[in-house]
């Protein structure tokens, strides 16, 4: 199979919602008025962000879910997507069950595949994703994305779903823990198989003051809301750890907050909201069918001050995953 | 250096072409009324696209040409980019002239940086690069962008600049050819430092019946504007092989018509246009600085006939570069 016929096989579909799809030098785009595009890019190495012998209809899944989950923290309505891929050989037994997991994620968002590119090389996938975001660059706020950059002192910092299963899996996976069952069942789901909160990101449009998804850890991730914003925040490390579903299971304690605080792969939603946008939240989540729960607070002080059950502050440091750093603690630099 | 340090040292520059740039989960682009996105993805693996031991500089260069290339086929401006990049190590002395090489292009081109990822692995870079192109998608046409499926019976075929320089550059640089000093500079400097025809592919906008850029080698990419526009042409050999500056030198015959017919890495345009159009051809050559030469004609007959010196015809297969055909003949195959 030569790479024409891999791509008119598992990579070609109609895409009615672009001008122009895959098979042209470029797919073209077209915005409704009063619309803008939001864009991101995701590059997944083997070994690196999944082991290289993952289930690939699981990794299909994977490579996509990151990327929307980037949408679904500004807040953008998925459009379309493009598709690098790096392959070792044209193996078919690989190639449909990956496109497979791709699809299946791509349809259930309605994001279309308008383009990209097929090399040998090294397993390496790079997606970048195309949403759409309402917006005009002459008005007051030019975009009406979710930012980073918005939140307040006062603000209420919340988060979505849970916290740590993922990095639980790979501990698990690892050897380095021993989850019963339906433990290990669910955080290799969530490892494996991440749910962008593209719905939630929809609905909180105009009502969170910031916001961004948790793929390096909470601590690193809201480190950034906190750094684009300018001000501090103090959490709540009970409600925090009330994330992880699995917290009351015997496991070690430091690894367990480890995997809650500065766990990767989660992508959940961190973001803020005014204290007047409290039923709003509830709202949304509720719309959204997405569980949010409230962590803590943001102040003008900058920096992260943890509060635990006794009421003493630990000062962190906010530290998320870092691909070059070589303290980083972190699930990726495990998988290599 | 750590991941953030490194991408704010290299990979961080103001853009007020877009609405929001690097830094956020997502950047925001606004595209005028009455325009569309053009939009193209381009991987580039070590061993495969570029010798690891290629300057960086020159590499930082070709990642963001092979994309502009794409741009320039569909007569889209330039806009903005985003890179994805994996590296075995955070390396300052490769990532500076890398970053350097980049920027060059990118400033030439106005061309901004507004997003991308960074992590270890095996050395990659993908690069999604945007342009603008008029466009309605109420009006007949949908859109103004030259694409490969417009070409008609009559149509007379063109080719930008030179062929082939790139394929012997690189047949030089692994010694299977000895040119003179002045061809060996010429050849390894399109080898390694494309020029994307970004003025010619605007000037031909409204002008052009059908257009790509000869990335794969010339009858593969012809033969990707005569598959989609469901036509066949007939080509001139002779004014082919006069496309290459250095068919005169004693090049092994057979050698010149394979990297002249079929190299890659031109970064040329093939397009078509109506004999009426021969004078707005021209101009648009001109104005943009750009050399054209006319080497054949479109017929309806489907499939690629050669004519060569005694009038002969040589049925060609069209085969262009393939990287998954075992039988592939070009450059990025010889890279291995």
């Amino acid at each position: 199979m030569g790479e024409f016929e891999l791509i008119q096989r598992y990579f070609t579909r109609p895409s009615p919602g672009a001008v122009l799809g895959v098979g042209d030098d470029c797919a073209i785009l077209h915005t409704a008025p009063g619309m803008q595009l939001a864009i991101s890019t995701d590059m997944l190495v083997a070994g690196r962000h999944f082991f290289p012998d993952v289930e690939p209809h699981a990794l299909g899944h994977k490579a996509l879910a990151v990327n929307l989950s980037d949408l679904a923290a500004c807040g953008a309505r998925p459009m379309a997507f493009t598709l690098a891929l790096a392959l070792p050989a044209a193996d078919e037994g690989w190639l449909a069950p990956f496109a497979k997991g791709l699809w299946a994620l791509a349809d259930a968002h309605g994001c279309e595949l308008i383009g990209g590119d097929t090399t040998r090389g090294p397993l390496n996938l790079c997606i970048t994703v195309f949403g759409e975001v309402p917006g005009d660059i002459a008005g007051p706020t030019r975009t009406q994305a979710l930012l980073r950059s918005g939140a307040k002192a006062g603000d209420d910092v919340y988060v979505s779903g849970t916290l740590g299963e993922a990095a639980l899996g790979l501990q698990q996976h690892l050897g380095q823990l021993k989850l019963d069952a339906p433990a290990a069942a669910a955080c290799r789901a969530r490892l494996e198989r991440p749910t962008p909160r593209v719905a939630l990101g929809l609905a909180l449009r105009g009502i969170a003051s910031a916001c961004a998804d948790v793929s390096d850890g909470l601590l690193g991730d809201l480190g950034h809301i906190l750094k684009r914003s300018g001000v501090g925040a103090r959490l709540d490390t009970d409600a925090v750890l009330a994330c992880c579903p699995w917290s009351a299971h015997p496991i070690d304690a430091p690894l367990l907050r480890q995997c809650v605080l500065s766990g990767g792969d989660d992508y959940e939603l961190v973001f803020t909201a005014a204290p007047a946008q409290a039923a709003a939240v509830a709202a949304a989540a509720q719309a959204s069918g997405t569980p949010v729960r409230r962590i803590g607070r943001i102040e003008t002080q900058t920096g992260l001050r943890l509060v635990d059950a006794h009421g003493q502050l630990a000062v962190h440091t906010m530290q998320g995953f870092d691909h070059f750093a070589s303290t980083s603690p972190q699930t990726a630099e495990a998988l290599k």
